[in-house]
């Protein structure tokens, strides 16, 4: 029952209203019986500083951002987490007291949902198809887990030299052995592939677009003994994830990074954990 | 259930926890399964303007005002309802995709619950005591309403003269004939009060201060044909209250207000009528 008290969090973005959020974290306030509510609000891209402003002012106690606010928002925060910083992005915003400290809880929710899952990520070796914002999302959480390798393929457009730049700053700070190569080199894709315990999608290919996201090859050399992850939950299963599955791989859909994400921007704000599986459940339905 | 469409409402002032107005609305929002939600915000004195920029940009559907923002705000409007425009305050906007339109509901409620209640305003003289904020309102709103007469005691300080420039200027605009006196002139009082027939105190005595709004001549002069209402609700039953009702008068607290306050605005947001009984229940426990 909402009061006097109840504090609001919520999503922004534009648009906002498909959000699964506000069911995931009303879900999670009422198992807590904590005294919150979650809204979406569809905030117009100019907008943003203004929204924030109201953030601030109506003591709103933290906000999920997502397209196209993620970047833009970091010069409008006090304070980013570790994680936050090496990517310049933020999905998570906590106000505590006026002070809006940001958190990119997208890629290591992958991380968070395998080791949920019973991966055990000590020593594995991580390929990551495609470096835009939930691919790098992703690079930037695995400094926080426990792997050995992360080779990450990138289109050989006008970003790539950026992004080698960042891998290789990124590099200097982690005993992970960090690199990029280019995902038109089919050779080196295979090669990669094969040496990977833990191969993630990362790229739009099997939802936007349709197709594979790596080559033939690839596909047919998977075997038993790797993980095969797509950061694609609609649909549920994408042709990638079917065809692995089918060489024997375990896999998993980005449903889990969907729920993860939240479960720490939920701890993040609460300090408490998501009934994850009850969040499933009512996802999924 | 709270969805990625469900808009939100809200009480915009400092303090506001205590506001009973979630528990009213969200009631209401209930009733009418609207999908809407309603919370409290505590603003600080000099944060409006970002939470104006906030109910914008986040479409914050719309919200209620209390101190010190009832008047600040103005300037922050699109548009103002003719009732607001009188007193050059607002309790109520509304954001019809960006624009804010002001409104003032406390006077109409006053009006409103005595006609909910059976009063037949026709033809009524009208004697209100203070013309603060509460008072204004009530003022102001009797334009809208089918009385005969309004005549106002005020105290003779400072704001005496631009109270009486103002009730002049609105006695220009109506047929109801509109008269002000002194608060202190004990004669005046006793003879409006005995040729009114609806007599409100929109002072605060009687819970900020002790005692009585009116001379105790007046007390001593009320009939059974009389109706007293007070402002007030804290507490339920003043002294002023329960000593006209000792006289025979049908009396009335202000909690009727506090309820058609936020009918009158459940009604400019959603065009539904409040469930008054069912809120009153509520507000009451």
């Amino acid at each position: 029952m909402i009061d006097g008290k109840t504090a609001l969090f919520g999503f922004v973005a534009h648009p906002a209203k498909h959000s699964r959020s506000p069911k995931m974290h009303n879900l999670s306030f009422d198992y807590w019986h904590i005294n919150a509510r979650y809204l979406a609000f569809d905030v117009a891209p100019d907008g943003l500083a203004d929204a924030v402003a109201g953030i601030r002012s109506m003591g709103i106690a933290g906000v999920n951002l997502s397209m196209p606010f993620k970047q833009t928002v970091v010069p409008m925060l006090d304070e980013m987490t570790p994680r936050a910083r090496r990517i310049k992005a933020v999905n998570t915003i906590k106000n505590v007291d006026g002070r809006l400290i940001g958190d990119s809880t997208d890629g290591a929710g992958v991380f968070q949902d395998l080791q949920n899952q019973g991966v055990n990520l000590h020593g594995q070796h991580v390929m990551i198809l495609g470096a835009g914002g939930a691919g790098k999302a992703i690079i930037a959480a695995a400094l926080d887990y426990d792997v050995t390798s992360v080779t990450v393929f990138k289109r050989q457009n006008q970003t790539y030299a950026q992004v080698a730049t960042w891998l290789a700053a990124l590099n200097q700070t982690t005993p992970i052995e960090m690199q990029i190569q280019p995902y038109e080199d089919a050779a080196a894709m295979l090669r990669v592939a094969q040496a990977s315990d833990l191969i993630i999608n990362a790229t739009n290919i099997g939802m936007t677009e349709a197709g594979l996201p790596v080559t033939l090859q690839v596909m047919a050399a998977l075997t038993p003994a790797q993980t095969v992850y797509d950061v694609i939950y609609q649909p549920l299963e994408t042709a990638f994830l079917k065809q692995a599955k089918a060489q024997g791989c375990a896999v998993h859909n980005g449903l889990g990074m969907l729920i993860w994400q939240g479960a720490l921007a939920f701890k993040f704000w609460t300090g408490k954990d998501m009934p994850i599986q009850a969040v499933a459940e009512t996802i999924l339905n």
